[in-house]
């Protein structure tokens, strides 16, 4: 593959070389089944005990709140599905920006008779807190609102939202996945009972993930099977898996501080070679994960430029890189009431760990001749 | 670790290194999206493309029946779950050999109202076509029968039972996680609509799986989100797994008659030795799987002489190796009419690609000398 630049760190991530290192040794000798008890499987056992103080360590939580799933994803489905089973039936509430991998889940749970309310959100996607108060003053059973946005990058505050939850004994998760690695993420100090976590996006391996789970919550399986983790997520365990997202948590932890103000400096100037070629950053007012810029050009279709950027070796997104193909207007800027046309503009660049000042002002060189060139083509024009 | 020698291949398989080498390009650059439309993400997705071909072709289906998991549990559970959702309400029958990975969804349907009914098996955990029969005329919606069970070995006359649930119209799902790569295992020949594989058990990665899936079966997913697989598993693709599983597959397709043989040798040459020893082998006159031995010694608690084993270097395991810690008896033992006694008694020898015939003969050799020690101690006899 010819060497893009690549710039869709909240699609997936590369993985860190130290990662892959500390999880080949999973990947060329024996590998151990964790449930077995003679010494392969008691290596496999020792393995995911290591990453799984690896990955609480990271977040504030204790090894036994940390449910290995096999994705971020997977671990969504169990905080809303699993809960929901155990709770019979009820009435759900989630934000209006959510990923579909929260969304999808709990709109299916209307065939199981539940109601299905989305909270509104403010300009930024952002809940307000009186807004989840009112919502919170007729029957809820449960919510479920991200930490930050995987399109716009747009923070909420949990820790505030969770302690309203509380206040109203409902349980209340997040979606953290885009947030690890990139912020300070702290399971307690957030004041929710379940948190979705993902090794892919913070440079560990695709196919781990993990649901911090305060223990107190009834929670029934999504997958069942020979009852690993505690019966709560059946499956083999994958062993190399888990163990690299257990040492790219541990890479969060030293090294988290230092990645914030990179990416923050390299956004900082892209953004201003943005706005000078006349782009609409959405939500630029907003408190934002530093590597994230979401931002559209007036006339110029989104899914187009991504094409052209594309052939000019630049990686970039169109709305949400985590969905099936869709042409649909980003949900997330409709719910912020970005008027359609503007939003089917949309591009994002997620900057990642390995990107540097080059790549920033070579792509901001590419976009400025791609976007003459497309303003001349009528044919593209909204 | 010290070498021991890994005699437990129906728990979990040692990566084969072409497997490794196949997958590494996808560990050490740059991770693509599947769904994101730049090169990354566009090389990712014909990864994908490729591997679901050569899992196909392994098994004798159409790419476009391939649905990958994150594993053999998983995709067992959409089998059971996703089709018993589609279809509302209803009766399953399944036998009373299964894994936990079929069972426990099936188990877990009645809180939704489905009634389950286990199907009885003969003496060696097999399904006997007039059981089946029996069973179908009464009303039956769905039906799942293991291919090649886990413990025992014991391989069943799929093809034939697929016959007669299609002849009354029934669904029906076959496990054949422990049959591939072991045998030949053909989708179009077994007659059935859905069927399970894993890659962990063939030499490939753990974190992938696959449902074949007839394309007529109205399904719904276990796992909501972004809409991977065509909407039936969401999640971000585990690219380096699923690439590692397409090519354990092809090695498969190239190596399946050359393994058969080379392992059908060694289990003669152990089961000789076992009997010599004055081993219980269950199922011995039963069709099953070449590498698979399970047997027991009168007197001798299982439990005790695998650790026994482990300690001389031996991995082997005590009745299935898939679910979590249990002293119960195995249930197949129990459901092929086994006393309980000596039904804990059980240790099974799985043998891999990777043993030889030095290996089996030392370990006939430990074992008659921890078999003599162990009836000197009057403490763990039962």
């Amino acid at each position: 593959m010819n060497r893009a630049v690549y710039f869709d760190n909240n699609g997936t991530t590369a993985l860190n070389p130290k990662v892959l290192q500390a999880m080949l040794p999973y990947l060329s000798q024996q590998q151990g089944n964790a449930t077995s008890r003679h010494i392969f499987g008691r290596a496999a056992r020792n393995a995911v005990d290591q990453a799984r103080e690896q990955v609480a360590d990271a977040v504030g939580a204790h090894p036994s709140q940390v449910i290995f799933t096999g994705g971020g994803t997977e671990a969504d489905n169990l905080a809303i599905t699993g809960v929901a089973n155990a709770l019979g039936s009820g009435k759900i509430a989630i934000s209006n920006i959510e990923h579909p991998a929260v969304s999808r889940p709990a709109l299916a749970l209307k065939w199981q008779g539940w109601a299905v309310e989305q909270i509104a959100t403010n300009q930024y996607g952002q809940v307000e807190k009186n807004t989840l108060e009112t919502v919170l003053q007729k029957q809820v059973d449960m919510v479920s609102i991200m930490l930050a946005n995987n399109e716009t990058g747009v923070i909420q505050d949990i820790a505030a939202l969770g302690e309203i939850a509380r206040q109203h004994k409902v349980y209340m998760h997040t979606d953290a996945v885009q947030a690890l690695g990139k912020i300070p993420v702290d399971f307690a100090d957030l004041n929710v009972h379940a948190m979705t976590l993902s090794s892919h996006k913070i440079n560990g391996p695709q196919g781990a993930g993990a649901l911090i789970l305060d223990k107190r919550i009834d929670i029934r399986p999504v997958l069942y099977g020979g009852g690993q983790e505690k019966g709560l997520r059946s499956g083999s365990e994958n062993i190399a898996a888990i163990v690299g997202f257990g040492a790219a948590c541990q890479l969060i932890a030293a090294e988290q501080p230092a990645r914030h103000a990179a990416l923050l400096g390299l956004r900082q100037r892209l953004e201003q070679g943005l706005s000078t070629l006349g782009a609409v950053i959405f939500a630029s007012d907003a408190e934002r994960l530093p590597n994230t810029s979401f931002f559209a050009f007036d006339g110029i279709e989104g899914e187009t430029l991504v094409m052209a950027l594309d052939r000019q070796g630049f990686a970039v997104a169109s709305g949400s890189a985590c969905s099936s193909d869709s042409t649909e207007p980003s949900h997330v800027l409709l719910a912020m009431g970005v008027q359609p046309d503007l939003a089917r503009g949309a591009i994002r660049v997620s900057l990642g760990n390995d990107n540097d000042i080059h790549e920033v002002d070579a792509f901001l060189q590419a976009l400025e001749i791609e976007l003459s060139r497309l303003r001349k083509l009528t044919a593209v024009a909204i």
